[in-house]
């Protein structure tokens, strides 16, 4: 880094932050609708005082993308994806300060969204004002996109990509980013799973009878019982037919790559609150399964009556809903037809299945050269090998459409200020200021070293 | 019937009818507590005027069950049993008038409680306050008890059977009545299955996780879904060992008597709305199938998010209730022992078994020499053989503490106002006013023949 940029980072220290909470003070739950055409003005004004030329990009339906470009030293060109909206703040009464109040409590930023993804924007737009003032101009060429749906799957980010695929093109593409791990390794993540996410309907009465009659109805509630159990054998094996055909065995370097992650087993038994994990795995093993196992995941079951005590019911419906996490190359419409297949050959066809979300599965070779590149930068930064996750246990939709329109690789590079238990998604979610100076740090030695 | 009851009952006609609108004009919920010392109290004060010497009797925690006795000319002595308790009136809003004024329209009168059991206690204490009007006393000695809870499951009429046992003594026992059928045919009901009620609890993690761990970590729902599937084959036998050991075979009477009941499977369809019954059953076979048959119910089924559309839930715990209907001679305690062996050697034993409820099957032979009787007494009354009920698809609690403290023969016999299309524990709840005046008829006709 060099040293003008540094002085200029320590003369200019607060600035980061002061963005974050401006960011934050502005609500924006796109499950809501709560803020979300104030933060998008916030968000293309910042774009435009930091040197952007912005435009919004839009979708029937949904609100504004805000897109911006900023023409650097070098024509290489990175497009940045970022999402100013955030989740629901609920259960309020378990913050401990006002959620949409930044609140600084030891060394840390509390307010919804600061994590997930605020910090990252501001520490974006902070290193590249950085950049400017100290260079005069960017080192490399940016285009940023920053949408608003992405807490709620974005559901219109394909048809944004498509309609302006000629905008988003790049060399290479960064989409929400990661940190430092806790003894201060990079850490790159380079795809995250496919979802298959079904609702699958029983109707046995027409109505709720009396249990007195169970030994002549039809029961919508065994029957859901029964059709899962085809799904899945107790040890966790999917039994649909053919489930397992495409996926993909893990290269070499992905195995090395997992079983370099740092050691976090303590940390998720007690963030899981289990006693030790399936199968009893540990370490790497565990790291391994977590990564490269498809799974399906019942999210919900219901049927009859679950209140207090006792009442005895026949119940007309039951309902389940259930998640697959697909690997590479599993693809969710292949699963579905499979999973309708299966249910059929069961003798399971009046079972209704509702599709509410499908997503592929979107993973960058370890051996690309921009992966190569950003850990050999990320290492030079501070010694610190990185830390490369292969492929993350969620999903996120937009890859897919990213992948689509965009076709450059992709990945999640360092310079986010976010951490393992930055409660994202939960109560009191929140950064570490210290993290959100070193995110700025490395944007800017990031974006300075892409241009050599 | 001597002609002189038969004029006395036409000059009074509306007698009934009175008595039955000043019963239901009480509420009296025991499940939310409305109204029971009043009802109580007007149950008492009703049985004093027609004739009774009353008492309450207590147990801890219950409203009194109102008992009273008035000799009769002839020593033989039938304890009847009522209830003075009705289901809650909600959901309110369907219906087409106030659950708690009875309105008479079409010659029905709704309210709730008219058909259970306000309608038989109105009918009973006509006929009896007929008899010693025209008589002078009662042919028969009646003893009666009229409890408070049995819409509650009864839960302290065992301990009032206890206490109270030598009060309860009788030749023979009258539960709450049957009607006559669709054809005329006087209607007896010889008995109901046993219930155990148990919830089953797992729990998996400690805290809902993001499904995106579902690789390696203990799914509550699968668990609960997978223990499920070992109890019950698809066809519905239960496989819990040793679950059918205990099960009496149905005698030829009864099956017999089973084949001789009305057919009511078009109405039953209608009912539950359903196409067809389970194995294409219809007829005798559905009847005998309804009343002989052992059944493990999923009463309730819950896990995770249950809501619209989809949220990514790997979820902590899993419920679900069951009641298993058992026939004679199956024990509940001895069920609930073999569902506990089963599931610990199944490998369940992590799941947590709560009892709700536990009723013995109760069934008073066909050949029992009260029944024939009775049948005999229900023929000679309008010339229709009865259709006997050798036992009915739900349970009464109270019958096991009648058959265990007062120990002699019991059955339902015509004279209960109702009927199946009564709406009974729904809304809308109403009786045919002529069943009513039938109903009168036949509890004077048949205590005079009990004297003889």
């Amino acid at each position: 880094m060099t040293d003008a940029v540094t002085t200029y980072l320590d003369e200019h220290e607060g600035e980061a932050q002061a963005l974050l909470e401006r960011l934050c003070r502005q609500p924006s739950v796109a499950a809501q609708g709560l803020g979300m055409p104030e933060m998008a003005d916030m968000v293309e004004s910042l774009l435009s005082d930091t040197g952007f030329q912005t435009q919004r990009l839009y979708a029937e339906g949904a609100p504004p993308a805000i897109y911006g470009e900023l023409r650097g030293r070098s024509p290489y060109t990175v497009l940045l994806y970022n999402h100013y909206d955030v989740q629901p703040a609920e259960p309020l009464e378990l913050w401990h300060s006002p959620a949409f109040e930044p609140t600084v409590r030891d060394g840390k930023l509390y307010a919804r969204g600061a994590a997930d993804n605020k910090g990252e924007i501001a520490a974006r737009l902070t290193a590249i004002r950085a950049l400017r003032a100290v260079l005069g101009e960017l080192p490399i060429t940016l285009h940023w996109i920053i949408e608003g749906e992405e807490e709620i799957g974005s559901p219109h980010f394909g048809a944004i990509a498509s309609t302006y695929a000629s905008l988003l093109r790049a060399d290479a593409c960064f989409w929400e980013g990661e940190g430092f791990g806790p003894t201060g390794r990079p850490e790159l993540m380079l795809g995250t799973k496919g979802l298959l996410y079904v609702q699958l309907d029983v109707q046995g009465t027409g109505i709720d009878a009396h249990s007195g009659a169970a030994p002549i109805l039809p029961s919508a509630a065994w029957r859901m019982v029964q059709a899962l159990a085809t799904l899945r054998t107790p040890d966790g094996h999917i039994r649909i037919p053919g489930f397992y055909d495409a996926v993909l065995k893990p290269s070499e370097a992905q195995l090395d790559a997992i079983a370099d992650q740092p050691n976090m087993d303590a940390e998720l038994r007690e963030a899981f609150q289990v006693q030790q994990f399936v199968d009893g795995l540990a370490g790497a093993a565990l790291a391994e399964r977590a990564a490269f196992t498809p799974t399906c995941n019942i999210a919900g079951l219901v049927s009859g009556y679950t209140g207090e005590g006792s009442k005895t019911v026949l119940p007309a419906k039951a309902m389940a809903k259930i998640d697959f996490r697909l690997v590479p190359n599993q693809d969710p419409e292949d699963i579905l037809a499979k999973l309708q297949t299966h249910l059929k050959d069961q003798g399971y066809d009046d079972i209704k299945i509702t599709t509410f979300g499908r997503a592929e599965p979107v993973v960058t070779p370890i051996d690309e050269p921009l992966v190569q590149r950003i850990a050999a930068i990320a290492e030079s930064y501070n010694g610190k090998k990185p830390a490369i996750n292969p492929i993350a246990g969620g999903t996120l939709p937009l890859l897919g459409a990213l992948r689509r329109y965009v076709g450059v690789p992709g990945l999640s590079v360092p310079g986010n200020p976010t951490y393992w238990a930055n409660g994202a998604h939960a109560p009191n979610e929140h950064i570490r200021l210290d993290d959100l100076r070193e995110a700025v740090r490395f944007n800017c030695y990031m974006f300075q070293a892409l241009a050599k």
